[in-house]
């Protein structure tokens, strides 16, 4: 777009972690910003951080930004589309049960649902940042009657917090994330639940992989459990898909029959490649470089230093926690053709590596 | 111990990955190493790589490594204990299947079960190191009849090795590793394999949290379906138990029953808090500071430099791969009562953060 249409006002109503970080990126370009809240501590909190001013009657927003708890959406969409004639959006994250309850409000079709894929294990104003969207996707959701200009203000914003617009139905926002976040974080519940009471010794065999698998589910049940209940549908659908290759999984297993187990596998494999790459781009393929690192400070430091120094882009770290001695096992995910170029730098520096 | 038992020769049968990397921890503290291999091509690569020479019919180890797939460990075992008078350990990664190939062969006391919990997406001798095993688990798992001397040799190499050994009996270490890795990789690969037929637009929605869940899910299909096969019995109790759990997850969803899923929820946060924190410690708690990047090789040594400089300890690090910009989010894992000193320091010297 070549000339900025959101000129602001933007109304922010709910100054939480999500409504005061977009608050406070709209600041950041100079627009003017209110702010609504029900609680007055959280409102001169958000406030005190520089993201707005309280919201005076003589306000017209351009915008208004919806971004209160999953319950509260419904009702504050469609009470900001009687209180003023402003663009109106949320941030929840699920689409089809706001709009539900909104489809037969008149205005309805100045609303255009959203989702910044972004968030934190904090919560509340004070956790605000401006940066929170940075190269973030964010979901904008237009329905049927949305207006095209109603949408086009919607990926301004998004944009202007610095995050990535993906446009997608609201039926079909709920079924991506049901796919991509809601039904992983409820398998590695799963997972993690039979650790709970695991003997101690079992447990001391744990690596890195069951590390990342379990790693999700340590969110806020109470939260997740909102969230799951208002995409029940979509959820519904994908853990009886689950379900059914479960037990598949488990006859494969139980009568020894492996090309079986292992076409379950080689889906689990296919799936992988199909997350997207950094940048959007295709998975290219990378090979792990281990390093042994001294467990403390300054040493990571001059692992990428000299990392750096061999001018082979870091695609991705794990750092190995190691159960009885002060040397970590740090992952440095490269490039497949730039990988012996990294160990040959990084050993000519006296570091040991390994593939 | 005080004084070294384990005096050598070693052999080692089988020089892949493993294998190799033991021989080469072995002749890192100048032990005799003899090298046995099916395969002449792997056997002078090893050779040329400095693991050791090749067996004699003079030559009397003290320590069999058998180093050979999953389906050829009883057999190997088993030779091993008839052809010499020596300690015979394995490092496969079931062990109650092999216990049971040599039960009743002479001078099974002479046997002791291993496996360390070590390996990468690479195999064979070209891929080994003495430093593969550096900090990892490294299961000792001895059977009733088991002779301590033995036991106390097998403990020696694992130390030697750079490992920390945690002992078990062979049915307890394959009921740990049913739940603290099989059924983990499992379970990740039913969630992968929901991604693989996913549109295109949905899957741009992905985030960290199913990147980490479905990361093991991309081993290779034929050597897990080995792996599983062989431990059978123990996979499918757990996977018994994770059915049920699922069909409760379906019923909670399906009913409403916000308790209901909250409860199974917790049991998740639970599990994640019983894997055992670095150093084999208790988890301490940690808090997420997140820092926007520039994706260019400098910028993550200037972070880490900085980060560094502030005598902070990072205890793990995510780069979260982001779908349209040449910005990246990295995450870095520190002590709770660190993060507001890491985030002040490198806030001043410039980085963006958020928390």
């Amino acid at each position: 777009m070549n000339e900025p249409s959101l000129t602001g006002p933007v109304e922010v109503v709910g100054t939480g972690l999500l409504g005061t970080s977009i608050a406070l990126a709209c600041r950041r370009v100079g627009l003017d910003v209110l702010l609504t809240d029900a609680s007055p501590e959280h409102l001169r909190t958000a406030s005190g951080l520089g993201a707005g001013r309280s919201r005076t009657p003589g306000d017209r927003p351009q915008l208004v930004v919806v971004a209160v708890p999953p319950d509260h959406l419904g009702t504050e969409i469609a009470r900001a589309l009687a209180d003023t004639d402003a663009v109106v959006t949320d941030v929840g994250s699920v689409k089809t049960g706001p709009l539900a309850a909104v489809a037969d409000v008149a205005g309805v079709e100045r609303y255009v649902g959203g989702h910044p894929m972004a968030g934190s294990e904090r919560s509340g104003p004070l956790a605000a940042t401006a940066a929170l969207f940075d190269g973030r996707p964010w979901a904008v959701t237009p329905h049927a009657t949305s207006r095209p200009d109603a949408i086009a203000l919607v990926e301004e914003l998004a944009l202007l917090c610095g995050a990535v617009p993906v446009r997608l139905s609201p039926d079909e926002h709920d079924r991506a994330v049901a796919r991509t976040s809601h039904v992983p974080h409820l398998l590695a519940s799963l997972v993690a639940a039979r650790l709970a009471d695991a003997p101690e010794q079992h447990l001391a065999l744990s690596g890195q992989g069951v590390r990342d698998v379990t790693r999700v589910a340590a969110g806020d049940p109470a939260l997740y459990g909102q969230i799951v209940t208002a995409n029940a549908d979509a959820v519904l659908g994908l853990l009886g898909e689950v379900r059914g290759e479960l037990d598949a999984l488990i006859e494969a297993i139980a009568s020894g029959n492996r090309d079986g187990l292992g076409a379950l596998l080689a889906q689990g494999v296919a799936g992988t490649q199909a997350i997207p790459g950094k940048h959007g781009g295709p998975v290219r393929p990378t090979r792990s470089v281990f390093v042994s690192v001294p467990d403390h400070p300054g040493e990571l430091a001059r692992l990428f230093a000299d990392a750096g120094a061999s001018e082979v882009n870091i695609e991705d770290v794990h750092i190995d926690h190691d159960p009885g001695r002060p040397v970590g096992l740090v992952e440095l995910l490269v490039d497949e053709a730039r990988a012996d170029h990294l160990i040959g730098s990084l050993e000519s520096r006296g570091w040991v590596t390994h593939r």
